[in-house]
């Protein structure tokens, strides 16, 4: 099999992966802990928002009745009964005549209907007697009325959101202490490669630093999952297949890199030929990273990227990411694409499509993809630029400067100028 | 001074607060807790990637004079003297006639000046006495070079950068496992305002539950720095004032909301007329925020956003991010705007700028920015589907759909439809 493998689409790839994932428990946590997590349920509005008719401003509330005529050259005199500050509920109604000195959210008092900012009556600053109103108000001005943002009973969130800054607002003001969230993913994580050593080991000859378990790490944890990391797999296969399957009962979905071409070593290959496993894919239609590789380990989802860095990196975009908002609960897991020009020329043929690395920019408007061109040096040191992944169809041609690209954006673009 | 404000432009308002910021001081954190934070130091290449001439594929290392004319019809034998993994490093050299079995990222043996990968050779799953090569190679075909990525020496990231996922497996790679960044800021919060009370508390008549601290603690961890909240502020003028002090003294930077305008018990307002307090400036060029207020308070600073969560969450983009970014050590704090086009008409005239939450999309590679017109219901509502700000311009007419509008993107796009 390790040589003839049978060769899927990307957008079938994720499916069959995003399919076999299982979907996880909701939990409660506290609204501190809220933030990144997805909302389990839809959320309520718990009372009317505003809960009260109150003041947008600061001035004083009064009958619009009375105000009937005013201007600045003359003003309406009227006296001020009360002075109603926020927080606090007036005991004293504006009858005819009358005025509260009334401040932004407080509670409009019985028998006002209307607010007129201080800048708008004489002597702001200072609260007197009597107060001249400099403008005519209609019934109903300058008053936010119960429930006029956000009726009680309505839905104000819902599940498969992920709860970010705004989410946490709308929690506080409905009295959600405590937020109904989807248990975060535990996702394994592991290398194998008998070159690795760990970053804090001496560079022997012939070996390298593992770098794709710190930089997946990251990744999991970016995409609000939590990062499990187990050692690097044992050489022998039959004894690496206990191991991995007994690594993959622990979480929710196993990733590992490396182990999946057509070396002698490749353990995750050798896998694949192994009667109880259920393979999902191991050739994908794309570089780089086509011998990625998903399969069900006794039942339990293990994704197997490449172990170049770069195609390592590109495979957790295309699938991992998505599988991650998957498990997460999230409902828009899957790929979108965006239109963008490209900003340089990549002309190398492509049997396959192929996903660049590159940065995202605009000019007056136009969204340009730059590729990162340089796509045999520097694969491990311009992965931190990439804000993007560019499709190049498949075809002789490539495609050339200005030509329209599908682009999948997985980072908020620094749109650095395309110079 | 409450009423007789000097009004200045938001980006002069920013440029004052960025100016007061001190510069935080290097910590060293482990590798596994670099994620996110921002780095101290340009970072070198501590060793050649890759640190020896390796192959970049599974297959054959050979000698490029000796499969001279190798045609799949005519293969060229070569005798197998070796099988070198990954990791390993070959005591065997590659004479004339001769070739070594060798996997992806292992070391080029001696004698070899290329490698034939497995699918171009006869019989590439079995490990064979001879193998059968079936193309010509050139030398240095199909080898990587020791330091051909990175050389020894070069700058791979530099001081001021945020620490990401690319960046963790740059450091992993050169052996930081304890990496210099900058100290996190440390960020104090709080809220003004008798009407508040806290998320898991009853709401009593006329009072509101406190969503900005929550949600502002939620907006400065995610920009990377640590919320530290504190108590609301006691009622009384000088009271408040020495709290405010001895807060700011426990943190980098103060941010409030809340009881900068005109209203009688707006203390932060009541602050700027004291003769030993700094004023940044207290009115803004801005719709809505414009009393958003900074000051020195001690030599700290002190910046006070609107208590209208809408203006609280604008007055954050606008002026908080950037000064986290500042405080972080970022280089680039600045705004950076985009253009797009408006997606809906908004003729309200503004007498000043007007910053517009919305989204960001695109149609055909054309960025589109949608505002939340409902900018009276659903202030607090719709907070959570912010992507950007979007700026319309002062002047009477505002801006028609389909006209370029300056935008500042905050949040990883959603890329939703516009319909």
């Amino acid at each position: 099999m390790r040589f003839s493998r049978q060769i899927i689409s990307v957008e079938e790839a994720l499916q069959r992966l995003l399919d076999s994932l299982p979907q996880l428990e909701e939990e409660q946590v506290g609204i501190r802990d809220a933030y990144g997590r997805i909302l389990a349920r839809d959320t309520m509005a718990t009372c009317d928002l505003p809960p009260f008719d109150r003041s947008p401003l600061d001035g004083y509330a009064v009958r619009a009745a009375d105000t009937l005529g005013a201007s600045p050259e003359h003003p309406v005199s009227l006296q001020v009964v009360d002075t109603i500050a926020a927080g606090e509920v007036s005991r004293v109604p504006v009858t005819a005549g009358c005025a509260a000195r009334i401040m932004t959210g407080a509670m409009i008092p019985q028998g006002a209907d209307a607010v007129i900012m201080f800048e708008q009556t004489e002597n702001p600053g200072l609260a007197t007697d009597r107060v001249g109103v400099k403008r005519a108000l209609r019934p109903g001005e300058n008053v936010s009325r119960r429930g006029e943002e956000i009726p009680a009973g309505s839905v104000v969130a819902n599940a498969g959101e992920r709860i970010n800054a705004g989410t946490i607002a709308l929690l506080a003001t409905f009295g959600y202490a405590s937020v109904p969230v989807v248990r975060k993913p535990r996702v394994g994580l592991l290398a194998t490669g008998t070159e690795l050593v760990a970053v804090d080991q001496p560079l022997e000859p012939g070996k390298i630093r593992n770098s794709n378990t710190p930089m997946l790490s990251a990744l999991i944890a970016e995409a609000g999952a939590i990062p499990v990391t187990f050692p690097v797999l044992p050489e022998d296969p039959a004894e690496a297949k206990r191991t991995l399957a007994a690594y993959a009962q622990e979480v929710d979905l196993l990733i590992s890199s490396g182990g999946v071409s057509v070396g002698d070593f490749d353990v995750i290959a050798s896998l694949t030929d192994e009667a109880d496993v259920q393979l999902l894919f191991n050739r994908i239609a794309m570089r780089p990273g086509s011998p990625t590789t998903a399969l069900l380990l006794a039942g339990k989802p293990v994704l197997a990227l490449s172990g170049n860095p770069a195609a390592c990196f590109v495979g957790f975009e295309l699938f991992a990411r998505p599988a991650l908002s998957r498990l997460a609960g999230r409902k828009d897991a899957g790929h979108r694409f965006v239109k963008a020009r490209l900003g340089a020329s990549y002309d190398k043929p492509c049997p396959h499509p192929r996903y660049l690395r590159g940065r995202l920019t605009q000019e007056d408007g136009v969204l340009w993809a730059l590729p990162d061109l340089n796509d045999k040096a520097g694969n491990l040191g311009t992965l931190k630029d990439s804000e993007c992944l560019i499709v190049i169809p498949p075809g002789g041609r490539g495609k050339q400067a200005g030509e329209r690209v599908d682009v999948l954006v997985h980072a908020v673009p620094g749109w650095q100028p395309r110079g």
